[in-house]
């Protein structure tokens, strides 16, 4: 059908494309597909009691605050309970650094809005998060890529990086979307200490953190900041903007997530926000804050991290068994992801629609990678599938490769 | 703090300014301030045990769905009971036609993202709503106003408006926000008529068509145009974009409305929406439809709608006996603002303060004028006060009007 609007959309919707993985996902939604393609969450850790439990009691108690519109910086007492949550992790915020958003999804894109402008460069890892390269495409951002390894961001290659003038740097230092990797210590070190001298800020994305299944917790970027430069006291000092959500240790569907900021940046996205839909739905903010405030959420990650280092190991043993000569894969310490790399020959794109049609689905790593590369890697979700069909999903993964690699 | 962040800002920023409203509101917060200042449906008529028993349904039998991740156009049941109600009103669309968003200021928004680029003239009514002025301020659009009178935008000017090549025309054609008024049916004519002429698409923004109090439904401009142009039956053309949203007819606090456009135009909308939030809150969503897909909406219309009559009425009255000569107001029949015009002497924003001193809060009806003017106007909520405080609200606003005029 021909409309008036046809001709009239505006230049920035040539950038916007389609997300890979949210397309495949629509190819993958056969019940009888065994997708590692999706980010999501097992639904078997999703606390439906307590949400139950709190959506009556937030609506017996105190319905007509939770149903009426609030304010765009989010529930102050949600709020606080990130204050408190943050302060335990020795990073001294208040709730004037804290806006609640739509997500982190609507971090980036107001983060993308209030800061770039049409041709500004943003350093990021290669391989990185796609849904942060789609929001920022919109507004004409360019990216720097900086190569990774099984450590994280090369922090050696960042210098060269931080010439070009970037506006700012994109990381996600744990269990990453889509490596699986986690910045080591010196790393992330480095990092800061180079941010620092060319004076380029950091956005640290840390949407997977608290899924640690071993080892020690890492500081985060932006505590190392206050710790580097600081006076020697704990402090935020506000070079490092840090975004975390309770999408991956609630639910996503209440799409609730949190941005710490310099309070004059938080009040910038306010305005942003303001203009992109008002506020975060008032009712999931007070639900979540009577989920979370008892200490509930502690309790919960130990599960969900329970659940999800088994399906990991269950995968891995699986790839060790079934995956031909010459495929490497990650072994992540926690997250959602591990990553694969098949020899060099193989473009996991093209062997996208084989993998479908013996029902076994993947995300091709190119679609992370912002300038090109990594045609021959895939990501693998090991959270969502239970164990049985992880294992039943890599081997019929196995057999396609093997079928492609004529072997 | 100073901050790397400071001098970073993108150029658009200059353009995004609170909302008056907002900033009014958090003034206005006080219980002892009767405000007739914000937006806010009243909360006894929020459907609170029907969204509880659909909470517990929804959590009980679908758990696992309703906090997983959606898809980015909406949860189809929902946009298929939101089809179900527009053919009702005999515009045939189907779910392709429907996204859903977190809002209707997420709609603007979008809108504003695939449609505007800098500079781009948008033909709005004055005084108009000021969240499009927000969203749209932020792609840069410049502001073509028409003037209204009580019958709505003054359609015998707007041809010229559309001699300058504008990229949409915005109108709120029920119980206009901030207004109130209603855009009668043969300006909404002259309205589709000069849109086809001179190729100028529309986006009719509609929250409050459903709350009328008196008198029929008018036909809404997008049934309009498919009448005119159409092939003589019902259809969807295409030429308007239509807005909804169940902010005033469920609760604002869940962040539901709705958008109707042509296929291709969703398609555009949900790529900028993956961008900028991924989906909307998927529990919301079923929520929503648990509520509603029994016809409840229906009846719970009526009961607002009584409530909300009652309380125009109440302020009618008031006005009637507390006001001084040369104050004149609208008579809305339906939504939820009315629109009080002062002697022109008098600056609804210098006497503000004065306002809130005596503790009563309206918003100056300046804010709302795209271009200027206005300055002794003031919107006025009807839906939020109970009809003692509108009683006593409106008295306070007499004498500091008469004070203002020294009488």
């Amino acid at each position: 059908m021909q409309t008036p609007w046809d001709h009239r959309y505006a230049e920035r919707t040539k950038r916007m494309k389609s997300s890979a993985i949210r397309e495949l996902l629509k190819l993958t939604e056969q019940p009888d597909v065994i997708s590692f393609a999706g980010g999501l969450p097992s639904p078997d850790v999703f606390p439906v009691k307590e949400i139950e439990a709190a959506c009556v009691k937030v609506l017996r108690e105190q319905g007509a605050q939770a149903l009426q519109y609030g304010s765009t910086e989010g529930y102050l007492p949600l709020r606080e309970m990130i204050t408190r949550h943050t302060i335990r992790y020795n990073l001294p915020v208040t709730s004037d650094n804290i806006l609640i958003t739509s997500g982190s999804q609507q971090a980036l894109d107001l983060l993308g809005k209030i800061l770039l402008n049409h041709g500004d460069r943003v350093v990021v890892e290669s391989p990185t998060y796609m849904g942060a390269l789609q929001a920022w495409n919109a507004y004409g951002a360019e990216y720097v890529s900086v190569r990774c390894d099984e450590n994280g961001m090369i922090t050696d290659e960042l210098e060269e990086a931080l010439r070009t003038g970037p506006k700012f740097i994109y990381i996600l230092p744990n269990f990453q979307n889509p490596t699986g990797s986690t910045l080591a210590t010196e790393r992330r070190m480095k990092l800061v200490e180079l941010a620092d001298k060319y004076g380029v800020p950091i956005i640290e994305d840390d949407p997977y953190g608290q899924l640690r299944f071993e080892g020690e917790h890492l500081p985060s970027v932006v505590k190392l900041d206050g710790i580097l430069h600081g006076d020697g006291d704990a402090c935020y000092r506000g070079n490092v903007i840090y975004l975390s959500t309770f999408s991956k240790i609630l639910s996503p569907g209440l799409r609730l997530a949190w941005v710490i900021a310099p309070p004059e940046v938080i009040r910038k996205l306010a305005l942003a926000k303001q203009g992109a839909d008002l506020h975060t739905a008032t009712f999931n903010q007070v639900v979540a804050y009577e989920v979370g405030h008892g200490g509930f959420i502690d309790q919960h990650v130990k599960t969900i991290c329970s659940v999800y280092k088994e399906r990991r190991d269950v995968m891995l043993d699986a790839l060790d068994e079934f995956m031909p000569e010459g495929v490497n894969w990650s072994h992540p310490k926690g997250g959602l992801f591990l990553w694969a790399t098949l020899p060099e020959k193989i473009s996991t794109e093209t062997m996208f629609q084989k993998a479908v049609d013996q029902k076994v689905a993947y995300v091709p790593g190119g679609s992370f990678h912002p300038n090109g590369g990594g045609d021959n890697t895939m990501r693998l979700n090991f959270s969502y599938a239970c164990p049985e069909r992880i294992i039943e999903g890599i081997s019929r993964l196995g057999m396609v490769i093997r079928q492609e690699l004529n072997i």
